[in-house]
């Protein structure tokens, strides 16, 4: 925590995630509930939202038809309308996952980026899930980072936590904070039911920026979604959560989200100024010339 | 833990870190406590051993003469010759972590790796923290992965594990484990003392590898160093430890190696395919390439 008060300049914002339970095929109860949640963390003097993954549709499709006739277009499809007008009303950033139906007929597991002056971007998860593979179409949007009054925003979609490059491309692109919708699964046999706390903690850390993830709890169609949301900051120590693994919560933080720009370390180490970039060149940007493994 | 079961083939292998406090400048008696150390794992099973970080000489040298002193070659200078020799007599592999003085007359914070036949190869320090950057220069042998009959073993060294793009590097290199002498610093204000034992449960579980950190423990010259030592498993939840912020303790778990060589998270997840290669050449091997922030 003290990490954020080495700097003078104070930008306090308040971030919140929500965890809630989205029932499936229900859009128009979820999207009313996320709307529910919004008013509550807003009252509480919220600034930027997360909501889960897919949050309006559920997670577990059946069928591509099933899937397909749930999708929406960005921005101009309900969802995305409801979270704008709220945005707007609350004077509020929000992030929330939902099923895109692209231009090109192509879904994708995306989430948007609206706030108090209307619709701001869109973000296709990259790194599908199991299924989402039988589903949606692997992210065409690349790593973006969204330039807004109150600092610079990434998000991310749970898979695509799993993959360390992202989260260092949004930081090399200046994001002061990644919001993250996701659905969690839960993991075999570990002593917790997710690794997901601990990759938002040390991907915030090593990146010095802040990391919010916002994930979905319940049992949908025999899977279970394992909670433990959770704001993290630059230090990589949580500033709220992790919420619980079956509950509706809302984590609300207030933070200085300029500590994110704070270069130094300590009087010697510069985070990005010393990635070995003469060593990494070799491998990191192609799996073509991985070696056998 | 069941992950390690998902193949048939078993590959048992004993892991140990040992967490020590090694006394400054002493090197003779600090090596011989290595050495009272490794048997003491031996005896209970050990075949791979990881020691901290300049465990011979301890860390915070006060001059530039000071740390030359204390350097010595690699493999000829005594530190290795003794882990040489206690190597091949209990039949096991060991990393540790000692001052080189280089053939060039510069010093560099290393480790080695030795076993039954010997001297097997050393890994410079490449992301030297704080006022290693006084003493040492960053390390030039870049990232390795070394065959022995039990497995692909790759090192790093503290902050090298703050550096994704290392662990990463190593697990496309083969590796099955990556050893990690370490004397990680107490972070400030977090309510544990290092993200260290986070950083090994992720890029553990995120490469489907194992990792083992020893730190060391001990009030040195005024600097604190915070223990948790941790052995860590594919899925990324430990296998030992973390131990004590402050004891000397050894750690020690049996593992199915090859279970690193398990391709498949799930029916339709491949770690290293799901890579997106076609967005990382962009930015990821070049800080010139990033953006200004």
């Amino acid at each position: 925590m003290a990490k954020d008060k080495l700097i003078n300049q104070e930008s306090m914002v308040t971030l919140a995630a929500i965890q809630f339970d989205p029932q499936f095929g229900q859009k128009e109860e979820n999207v009313k509930r996320t709307i529910e949640l919004i008013c509550k963390v807003a009252d509480q003097g919220a600034n930027v939202i997360t909501l889960p993954e897919l949050c309006n549709t559920g997670y577990v499709f059946n069928t591509r038809e099933e899937c397909f006739s749930l999708m929406e277009k960005v921005p101009e499809g309900p969802t995305t309308q409801a979270w704008m007008e709220i945005a707007k009303e609350r004077g509020v950033y929000i992030s929330g996952g939902l099923g895109e139906m692209g231009e090109d007929g192509k879904a994708y597991n995306s989430c948007v980026l609206v706030g108090p002056d209307g619709f701001i971007g869109k973000h296709r998860k990259l790194h599908l899930w199991e299924d989402d593979k039988v589903f949606f179409e692997p992210g065409d949007l690349g790593h973006q980072v969204f330039q807004t009054p109150i600092g610079r925003i990434g998000m991310l979609i749970c898979n695509d936590m799993w993959y360390f490059e992202s989260f260092r491309l949004l930081a090399l692109m200046g994001a002061d904070v990644v919001l993250c919708p996701t659905n969690w699964v839960v993991e075999i046999d570990g002593p917790a039911k997710t690794l997901g706390p601990q990759l938002c903690m040390t991907n915030a850390g090593c990146n010095n920026m802040f990391v919010v993830a916002a994930d979905r709890v319940g049992i949908e169609r025999g899977c279970e979604f394992p909670g433990m949301s959770c704001i993290v900051g630059t230090d990589g120590w949580y500033r709220a959560g992790p919420a619980s693994e079956d509950k509706e919560e809302v984590l609300v933080a207030t933070v200085n989200l300029m500590a994110a720009r704070r270069l130094h370390m300590n009087n010697m180490n510069v985070v990005f100024r010393d990635r070995r970039t003469d060593l990494y060149d070799e491998m990191l940007g192609s799996g073509l010339k991985s070696l056998p493994r």
